[in-house]
């Protein structure tokens, strides 16, 4: 399970040649190779290159459009909709997410509902576009469903992530990335892998009973939402993915719950699919629509400052700002290098062969 | 401990002659009671008329002003800023809202960041303004800290709720309305009376420890944000807790984190408070600025419908939709009438008294 580390521009380069290959324009293939590697960059590992044979898998089972005619089907002047026809999510929403800046700069905030579209990667590289532009960026994707409602044994809704991208001033940026379940898929998954118990509240069987078996879900079980069970919330948790579900898809003529489209090519569709592809929904909000930038960052600042200087409890150096892990992430990766597992390392040979891109 | 029904229009009157004494005009009373008396209805007994002689107090000791010049300080076409002037927030609120939907009438959504005011109630009661407009509304508001982010021994946050309100059509509508903590202090005051043990998950003691007593906040402890421990995700209720208190302080020029000023007035003021009393945020999105009204309650009918049911674990009848709860309250208490604890019944008794408003 050695990883072995590989420099960003190269991997970067890499993944182009791919996106590339299967008939990506330059410009497309670029965007979507730096928004799928900024999971890698972050630390988001299960959201990464490791999910590249995954995307090409979906364009060879023709559920992803390599030249989609990406459009703004419906708009108003501070809302869109666009439909990403079956194109990479991880060049439409760019696409959605400029459309929302571009309408905030014109009357203060822009929300845009996408339907039509596939996996977008990590909400956070979205939400984050707003940042240079003295905005607060909001992204919020829904996605297969693993989950179960509080009180079901269906899984009814993906784990729903919720970006809020927030300026400040000398302080960098607060930026809450999170699944609406207790767990994000990618901690399970590291679980499976090294056959190690999950925590209660994580997942449950297929009769709803709590498990800790990291493999649940492949016997019908599921992914809970964010609280566990009822006693600690989990209605909360549920209520949070439902919204995210709600916005990116009955917003915008995506599928929903149990019928949004699963990520591996050889799960069959689901029947009956009340709408297109996958949904995301997006927003930006000019911060001196509200207030002048340099007084709210200034605030920002001392609100950064006082909960990262707070008492911590035992053990803990300090109380981290959302964000804070991922930069870090960042930071580090873009200098030593991006870990990758022998299994990813041997996908991506095996893509590289295949498409004649050189990995090496 | 036993609880007596009062029929709602009764307490409604009384509450109303209590606003008006304490100088409100005729229609800020009349709204103010009906925004408190919604908590009551929906069975959230701790933010309704239970707190009845707290806002005569926060007026007693200057904190709440009667008559106040509620002003938009800001706008631009979707956003605006409100100074409440140190109003109830249960008439600061409502006036927000309303210039949130009047914005989204005109460009599509409106986003309304509130300073200057004081406690509005129940989230819900405000958000729902929008569904009559064919709108989802959204309303939050920030609160006193008690509430330790993860690793934190001090508490820096309220139990900032979220409430997200979306139209249906045959359906009742969808009303997710939480606070971003395990359990809302309102649950922790009902252990308190009958002295009963907490879950594990809800409270830490003052060095951060796991902790049952419901008393623990006495002496130094702290709620805990949803998802109660960092293995379960409390990383992110902090997350929601700290973005409802930047969008309704930050945004707004309230105080916020551990400045928001506390509901009982015998507590004294934070020093060094960067804004001005507590803020809120509020938003309105009209559904055609996305897609035809119709269709999308269509659509939501089946989201709905669809959730409502699945199938449920041993023992529990049925899946519930955000707002279920709630809603069924309501109906039950406008009928039979809301139950009030003796102590309640006592205090607002020696209200009445001591305001000339008949009580009985």
């Amino acid at each position: 399970m050695a990883e072995q580390l590989f420099a960003y521009p190269r991997l970067l380069q890499f993944v182009t040649g791919i996106f590339s290959k299967i008939g990506c324009s330059d410009a497309d293939a670029a965007m979507a190779a730096t928004v799928l590697l900024s999971a890698d960059l972050r630390g988001v590992d299960s959201h990464g290159v490791a999910r590249l044979s995954g995307y090409v898998r979906l364009w060879e089972a023709k559920r992803v459009n390599a030249s989609p005619q990406i459009k703004v089907i419906h708009e108003t002047p501070s809302t869109g909709v666009v439909d990403g026809d079956s194109g990479l999510g991880l060049v439409v929403a760019p696409f959605a997410m400029q459309l929302a800046i571009d309408k905030a700069k014109n009357v203060g905030t822009g929300w845009v509902s996408v339907g039509h579209s596939n996996h977008f990667g990590i909400a956070g590289i979205h939400a984050m576009m707003a940042l240079p532009h003295d905005m607060i960026g909001i992204a919020m994707t829904n996605a297969s469903a693993l989950v179960a409602p509080t009180f079901s044994v269906e899984r009814l809704l993906g784990t729903n992530p919720i970006c809020v991208a927030i300026p400040a001033g000398n302080e960098p940026a607060f930026v809450a990335d999170l699944a609406t379940t207790t767990a994000a898929n990618g901690k399970l998954e590291i679980l499976q892998r090294k056959n190690l118990e999950a925590p209660e509240g994580w997942i449950q069987d297929k009769d709803g009973n709590s498990s800790t078996n990291p493999h649940e879900l492949r016997s019908g079980g599921a992914l809970l939402p964010l609280g566990g069970d009822r006693e600690h919330g989990s209605h909360k948790g549920y209520a949070l993915g439902a919204v995210v579900d709600i916005f990116s898809a009955i917003l915008s003529g995506a599928n929903y719950g149990p019928w949004v489209p699963p990520f591996p090519a050889y799960v069959p569709m689901p029947e009956n699919m009340p709408g297109k592809g996958i949904g995301h929904f997006f927003g930006a909000m000019r911060i001196d629509a509200f207030r002048p930038a340099e007084e709210f960052k200034r605030h920002m600042d001392q609100w950064i400052q006082r909960f990262r200087s707070a008492k911590t409890v035992e053990g803990q150096e300090k109380v981290l700002i959302p964000g804070d892990p991922e930069r870090e992430a960042e930071t580090e990766r873009m200098e030593t290098g991006i870990p990758l597992l022998p299994a990813v390392v041997q996908d991506l040979q095996e893509l590289g062969v295949r498409f004649g891109v050189s990995f090496i």
